[in-house]
């Protein structure tokens, strides 16, 4: 049986934080060289914890793979992955990777709009000459702080498409600034739309200053903060006004797909709880139901699904689920990803495994597969390997699900 | 076959706005006069809804039910319910029984404190005498705004037990004051779980100010933010210092709860995606799972409950949801409860329909289930009225669910 082409919809790449110096504007440099005085004194403070610590001790040659890249593609190689989609912050762990000035993953609004543009073209300068080194494989997702003045993020989509970055990711939290419905984005979700870029949001950002010093209250929320933009957009319209708008929620996980697909048509429909709302008001400037807009614009780019996730994916929709193996971070499956797959994929049709573990992706992001193949023959997993034996009992067991699938539809 | 006690935990009762104003302190009255007019210009403003104008017309005499203690009762008898649950509010469609200076379920921490004390206390009076009338029947949730002055909210909470009334009600969304995990609520907290007053938070207030003019997005997160604070009271160990608080979320539905508790049990226990984190930080100063702090502490007020929900009631706790309908808000099933419950209870066990629909409020809110008795005689409906014709069926159907329970603990 022919092996799987895996793509990782969400890996990470970054340099050590000093050495994106040579890529900081020159009348940056000086912030640059006081940042990294704060983020010494930031690590002198930080308090230990032992899996973090074994971690970067055990993985410290895989770890380099997040700058080095003939590293990072034996990493891969062994992880049975043969393409990628690279976002920043390598170390999730101790953050020495992070991009310049806070600009990655866990940019919002609160930041500085001088730096955070600054650290951004600083990483996505990296980033291209990363990818470059190997465009069949690797997709880099620019980062592109879209708040502050939309017309400049669309230069740096411009600079991303001259520069072979074939994704951008914005902030997850646009507060202060307007939110996504906004029509101040307008400009850049056309501009995206017409170069093909997909658009993403990466979980990180939370409302911390709420938290206090509780992380369980972080953790139960940060997936919300990261998908809220899809139904700021889908509800205000953004992709009725940009039909070929992509969207991607990275990293968040997908079991809270279904409810919110099944909340948002129900209302749409006009379910008796919302009744005495005015249903123009809900739906009139919509041609479609959210979940169609779901289907033709937005994916979930869920990294490790869970058991109950992949339980859903007839709800969610199985086209849109792509995996991801979160390179070099630890609370992703690398680099243990062929055993992850086993123990997770070992019941799912295999047609279906196909495209959540690549294909899905293939599409999206434009890899070139026939480009692809050779490799995947030489390292992809097979679906004996994932313990896949009896595809026609699989696809027996899930009938059901299947035919119940958005059962809210129905 | 015995009929159902049903109580319904989730009721609304209001005067008409102008007639709080005896109820009102004299030194307010003037502020009063004025917030009569700017409602009586935004009433003027008001965007015409077909569905909500027939409702209103249609159900006049019905919705008289919500100051009108003897109106009030006919209504409940006719709709099979015995007993109430009673939060301020009670016209959601044009609004013209809110509580004065918009003191009720909309209160927030951006509400002038000086006027949410006065407006709660209007309420609050008015409220006694209702319940006053009918104590077996009737429990009331004072207003207690807890933000600006947690000490003052304590003698709210006296003010409420020395006045018959058994619940209390507190803001959904704290901005701009701390967060609910904040010590300075403790002695407000304190003060309710040796009252054996249950807090309550009800759905309605949310992050308006982001939304635009999109009502879909309103309604997309409106039930988040009512169970939000939930999982900041959990983690924060507000249940472990208060060990017989109760905390209930009101109206907010409860299809979320179920991947809530697996969320924080799963961080709780250390899930792979959280490792990195410090597990002291997250659970050190907690004795117990999330979910069981659930058990112990939380309820939900679910009202009229998604067939969606039920389905997932193994997962939530059979004892901790209570059905309500929402009297008199055209959301909820009044005045065609009898066919609502025999739409969604026909298959569901007898026991645990009883549970849900009268038993776990009786127990809550301490009603006197022999004293109710004979009206649940009289009006109650019956197992077979609900279309439940072979229990043992019944039971047996779900057995396959109630054996998965919480799946995430096994």
């Amino acid at each position: 049986m022919e092996p799987y082409l895996v793509i990782s919809a969400d890996c990470h790449a970054g340099l050590p934080t000093e050495q994106y110096r040579a890529y900081v504007d020159p009348d940056q440099r000086a912030a640059f060289d006081e940042m990294l005085d704060a983020r010494a004194q930031a690590a002198a403070a930080r308090v230990s914890n032992e899996f973090a610590d074994r971690w970067v001790e055990e993985q410290a040659e895989g770890l380099s793979g997040a700058w080095d890249g003939q590293r990072r593609d034996k990493e891969l190689d062994a992880d049975g992955v043969c393409a990628e989609v690279i976002f920043p912050d390598a170390d999730a762990v101790t953050g020495f990777t992070g991009a310049p000035f806070g600009a990655g993953i866990g940019s919002t609004g609160r930041l500085d709009p001088t730096l955070a543009l600054a650290g951004a073209r600083a990483h996505n300068r990296w980033l291209a000459e990363l990818c470059a080194e190997s465009p069949v494989r690797r997709v880099g997702a620019a980062i592109v702080p879209v708040l502050d003045d939309p017309a400049a993020a669309v230069q740096e989509v411009e600079w991303a498409v001259a520069n072979g970055l074939r994704a951008v990711m914005i902030p997850a939290m646009w507060q202060p600034y307007p939110a996504y419905h906004d029509p101040r984005y307008d400009v850049f979700w056309a501009a995206c739309a017409a170069a093909e870029l997909p658009v993403h949001i990466h979980s990180g950002p939370a409302d911390h200053d709420e938290y206090g010093q509780y992380i369980g209250i972080y953790l139960t929320e940060v997936r919300w903060w990261a998908a809220r933009p899809l139904w700021f957009m889908i509800w205000s319209g953004v992709f009725e006004r940009h039909p070929t708008l992509k969207l991607g929620i990275t990293e968040a996980g997908c079991y809270w797909a279904n409810d919110l697909l099944w909340h948002m048509d129900t209302r749409y429909v006009g379910a008796h709880t919302s009744k005495k709302m005015n249903r123009d008001g809900i739906a009139g400037h919509l041609s479609m139901k959210p979940s169609e807009y779901f289907d033709r614009n937005c994916f979930v780019g869920a990294s490790n699904l869970e058991v109950m996730e992949l339980e859903r994916r007839y709800m969610i929709g199985v086209g849109n689920i792509l995996w991801g193996n979160d390179f070099p971070h630890p609370e992703g499956t690398w680099p243990h990803t062929r055993e992850w797959l086993r123990k997770l994929y070992h019941d799912i049709p295999i047609d279906e495994t196909r495209r959540m573990l690549g294909l899905n992706a293939a599409e999206i992001y434009q890899f070139d597969v026939d480009a692809l193949r050779a490799r995947a023959e030489e390292i992809g997993p097979t679906p004996t390997e994932l313990g896949q034996v009896d595809d026609a009992a699989n696809e027996a067991a899930w009938q059901h699900a299947k035919e119940r699938g958005r059962f809210w539809l129905q």
